[in-house]
């Protein structure tokens, strides 16, 4: 599965971006923008291999993870300095990076012998935690909290990765189809503005 | 000690609602107030695993806990709905989960081979610290660490617990009787607004 | 390094009264005071612990630590009320403080296997984590994201211990080096107000 090894560091790369873009627009200094796209990039692997027990965690175990996120990090202020990022890719990307981190979650949770049910929620948390830490770093109530279909795209994604592993489906198979579910479902959530009920409620 | 853990679940159901309610004050979509029902109900024991080194952390290896969590966030919606939930019945459930988890947790910690004071810390962490992590994602400084005799009764119920396990006491004899006087003192601090004094410092 | 030992309490002691001064800001009570002196000061060395998977972690298996916060905490709250405290002496501490932790970060991390390059990122997440979650559950955007040369100075002094360590130097003089190549470079950014660029970008 080399190809989703190079997902994955797309992936990492994509959600330090993000981070990046966050740390612009609360006037952080260039460590404040590394620190912000690294942590975005690999906090929702952290919890992951944490809550599961796998220690050292995978950046210490595979640093180029952490190469990866910084660069991408430090190339981001540099394009936008110099126009050439195009706004409208960053939520393509960001999705992708989303679909692929859900799925190597809930896969990996499954290798590390948990059940279904919880490695469908470790993918979710891989794909989440990451964007979640970064709002609380700079201070906002995390948008994955509230955005259109975004960890709900993350669950349907690591649920196919996990009932296709449940029915002896090839793993590559099975995180593929679960890549693709989750790919599909957040580009229409951000096609159509698709979005789940909000609870609103001030006794 | 079946009841202990009934209580644990009850404390969890609890915990899980007053993260669903806070979720409301912040207009979350309902993925948003199933994550901050969860996170606030499983956080502090979440914590207490992870520092000790107990890991896979319980939710992984009894997931009950998210199950029974994800059911009472998605009840408090309906229930906020339909204006079935009496208002005043909260904190009194609240103090009693708080007084459950404080000694669940010292008692673990003491099982898990640590000195005394750790326990009694342990104990602390375990009740609050859900509600603190609930707090920063709703983007409020948080509760806990200015509310009239809260983490202060986790304290003392952890202390009891703590102290009658030293003198030999039978577990189910330390449990119960830290539970009493967390659940007394957080009682106490609610009917009379007890509180510690506040500290302000502006230089 | 009985020295480096007494150091790292210091530092300890300083972290613990920048979490006490945070809090009289947001008046919160003694409880919450001591909550915010132990976190700082604890928080940065707990973070490498658990993903190096150093577990149970620090604090647990050396609770000095958690006393020395404590009190450190406490007496800081005394200070600012009989006036005795002079203010232009914290920096200095702190900066003391930040260059003992990013070194002992540091030079933990290498004894505990990793590579080079991990163990100076672990160097100044144990020197700036801690400040880090101060500012998070004070509601402010973290400080050490955007100051002069914080985490900067961390990050030279922990790359200069661990090029020594690296060139075979005794741990000693690598830990020592370190520690003055980091608090020269934090004293000095803040006599001339040293920082690195600001990041700003609004689309």
């Amino acid at each position: 599965m080399a190809v989703i090894f190079w997902l994955d560091l797309f992936g990492t790369a994509v959600f330090a971006a993000s981070g990046a873009l966050a740390a612009g627009r609360k006037d952080l200094d260039l460590f404040g923008v590394l620190v912000l796209a690294v942590v975005t990039a690999i906090g929702g692997g952290t919890l992951r291999d944490l809550t599961l027990g796998l220690t050292p965690v995978f950046w210490i175990e595979r640093p180029v993870y952490l190469w990866v996120a910084s660069a991408a990090g430090l190339l981001t202020v540099v394009l936008t300095r110099t126009a050439l990022l195009p706004a409208r890719l960053l939520p393509l990307a960001d999705a992708l990076g989303l679909a692929t981190f859900c799925v190597i979650g809930a896969e990996q949770a499954r290798a590390a012998g948990t059940g279904p049910g919880i490695a469908a929620l470790m993918g979710v948390m891989t794909g989440v935690a990451g964007g979640l830490i970064r709002d609380v770093l700079t201070g906002e109530v995390p948008r994955v909290l509230r955005r259109e279909l975004y960890a709900t795209a993350a669950l349907a994604g690591s649920l196919t990765t996990v009932a296709l592993l449940e029915l002896q489906a090839p793993p590559s198979l099975a995180v593929w189809c679960g890549l693709l579910v989750a790919l599909a479902l957040r580009l229409a959530a951000i096609r159509w503005r698709l979005s789940l009920p909000i609870f609103t409620h001030r006794p």
